[in-house]
């Protein structure tokens, strides 16, 4: 199953492709969209659905794993990641992917087995899950793949996996 | 100048377009965009998404007037009216067509002349200065004609209208 990761934001949009089989995990991408400061949101939101769509159509994913949104930092930037995530579900749907989401404790429960895990311990985790050489930067792009490990680990439960 | 105004949400989204000259309006179209509650979130900003780039293809407008989104209600349900925020802005930069943003507090100073009035107040000088029988429905149908009315105004006083 190849899962692609999303850490949504309207700044950088982390991404992580990574095949899923039986439990185990190996990268295939990983990287960031990024939109350009002191611009208008509308064209910032153009950019990241012509990029999210770009991406699905290059990695093919079977499904599309995206953290949950909480409100508790700025409330101006709040309402720009919400809007950003909006373009990102769309891009999913239109492309006729599955979207799971997933809370940042699911996500650290998944990854290194601890729901409070700070945040090196999940980078150091998903450089370890994917066999890389260096921890994923962007810290994003980590984020996002961390997502798409905490995925594949609960669809292997599911399936009697691992 | 045609403008179309929207009142933005995930379960209702209001519009109405309105034609705007020298500072006097008339009455284009106005409703409402509804999507069915229990389904997943991402197809109801597909269809929200779908719905406003054929409303912006049937009414052509030369720009989209839309209110400013605050956090003080409940906040799941905030989250997604700012995912269907995005979208619908997306489908404005799609189309080619320029938006701007107001506040609640905007609106009601530019169509009652006082930013604390009252609903009530809005929906009649809605009814009022489009020349329509009755109030329009729904409420949120009412809150996208302010929209347009509001940014209609502001426009023409740039101009040295009305």
């Amino acid at each position: 199953m190849r899962i692609l990761g999303i850490d949504p934001g309207f700044a950088i949009v982390g991404y992580g492709a990574v095949e899923c089989v039986e439990g185990r995990f190996s990268p295939i991408s990983y990287g960031a969209i990024t939109t350009p400061a002191h611009t208008l949101i509308e064209n910032r939101l153009k950019e990241i659905y012509d990029c999210m769509t770009e991406l699905i159509k290059t990695h093919r994913p079977d499904c599309i794993a995206i953290e949950e949104l909480f409100f508790n930092t700025n409330r101006r930037t709040a309402v720009d990641v919400c809007q950003a995530r909006g373009v990102i579900l769309l891009s999913a749907v239109n492309a006729g992917i599955n979207v799971y989401e997933y809370t940042p404790l699911q996500i650290k429960q998944a990854v290194v087995g601890y729901g409070r895990a700070e945040k090196q311990q999940v980078q150091y985790m998903v450089k370890l899950l994917l066999g890389l050489d260096k921890t994923p930067r962007p810290d994003d792009a980590a984020d996002a793949l961390a997502a798409a490990i905490c995925h594949g680990s609960c669809a292997s439960h599911k399936n009697g996996g691992i």
